[in-house]
């Protein structure tokens, strides 16, 4: 991968993901993942324990370039330098309450106060331990992911995952609408077509005006609910059309 | 909530997650872990291609529980019986647009539609190649982690994270969809419907199975989109068997 290429992955280039003596490659790997599938590339490690490793390399799939560009430091003092704003990810207690944050509000966060001058660090803890106090003392805030009461010590990369797409649902924000492919139906012809059902119910004997229970109401329920498309509802019509003319050449 | 249940592992006994011809045991068992972490433990395998295997167990770390109650399936179909509402993760571009949610907006969906008598369930393809258009259309939703636009392929696990991570969200507050006077129509009762609509629509001559064009999928896509009740499904095939007996007697 080009050096260009790098660059037009990185949507958040003041955001640094720092991952804090990681054990496992095979967790910089797919956090290396996690971070490009979500439009971040800038991962910092601090002292991993071995690094580079082909489990990293592996595990990061087509996010190597990361995994190549890492910047290795052997302190989280280096890793934060140049740094407006800190987050540490950490677990829910601690002894001295710390300015908490949700993924979602850590990312709004983020994703808000982005500079051109400055840098944004993110920092994840050891598989077994986390952070220090010492190290989350060191942040402006801390993030926890919530989870289950039963088991709640996430994987290290999923934890990144977690935030790295929260950081990316804060840039885009708002609600994806599918495109349809067709227009929806105008109101005169779902009317047009409740008349038509009506007309084919009793047809077939199926529906006694005479005796309407509920059934057309029900049914203009089921329609307006529907809100079907113009396709949808020729091909409706269309297979009343068909029952019309067999039933009505008897 | 009791305390009891608060302690329990599943906060969601109704939701199933189901991984479609899983290739590597390892995502099983970081699945299941993501899962866990987030209250979700009834996991269900459409044909994995190499399990039971270790590599499950030891990504699961202490949601061995998870993988080992795993439900084994050997289709898409067993999945899904007795479902009343079932998403499947989607990239975004298909031929025939379905209704498409966000992991958030699905997330509200599942946790507001769940019921005491039927099941929900969310799949998950393969890493390869994910959902097959025919599995995508036994769905009522597809959902789409956004990602950024340079590499958009998540790892299978990460993506069940992602979705877990939103349904405990979206559970810890939220409004709920008014009550609906019906109970919805299972995934096996609108099946046998398309069964019988497809045959219907034969009869009286509208489709021509040698030359289907598109019309079951956008029949298939109109009706799944409905997502009607249990009365509004017996309507409809009620109307079918009086087309029938009119169509058959001649």
């Amino acid at each position: 991968m080009t050096d260009d290429m790098a660059e037009s992955a990185n949507l958040f280039p003041s955001v640094r993901i720092v991952l804090v003596e990681t054990s496992h490659p095979g967790n910089i790997g797919a956090a290396a993942r996690a971070m490009k599938n979500m439009g971040l590339t800038r991962l910092y490690l601090v002292s991993p324990e071995d690094f580079p490793n082909e489990k990293a390399v592996f595990r990061s799939a087509s996010a190597v370039d990361v995994v190549e560009r890492a910047t290795v430091v052997s302190s989280v003092d280096e890793a934060i330098e140049g740094c407006h704003l800190v987050v540490g990810t950490s677990a829910r207690e601690r002894r001295i309450p710390w300015p908490l944050l949700t993924p979602k509000s850590c990312a709004e966060k983020v994703v808000s106060e982005r500079r051109d001058d400055s840098d944004i660090a993110i920092l994840f803890g050891r598989e077994s331990r986390g952070l220090t106090n010492e190290e989350l003392h060191r942040c402006q805030f801390h993030v926890n992911i919530p989870t289950g009461k039963a088991y709640s010590s996430l994987n290290l990369a999923m934890a990144v995952q977690v935030i790295c797409y929260e950081i990316l649902q804060a840039a885009e924000g708002g609600p994806l609408e599918p495109d349809w492919d067709m227009p929806p139906a105008t109101t005169d012809a779902v009317e047009h077509f409740m008349t038509h059902l009506e007309e084919t119910l009793v047809d077939v004997g199926f529906h006694d005006p005479e005796n309407p229970r509920q059934l057309m109401t029900r049914l203009r329920r089921l329609f307006t609910r529907l809100r079907p498309d113009e396709m949808e509802i020729n091909m409706l019509r269309g297979f009343l059309t068909a029952v019309n003319q067999r039933t009505r050449s008897d």
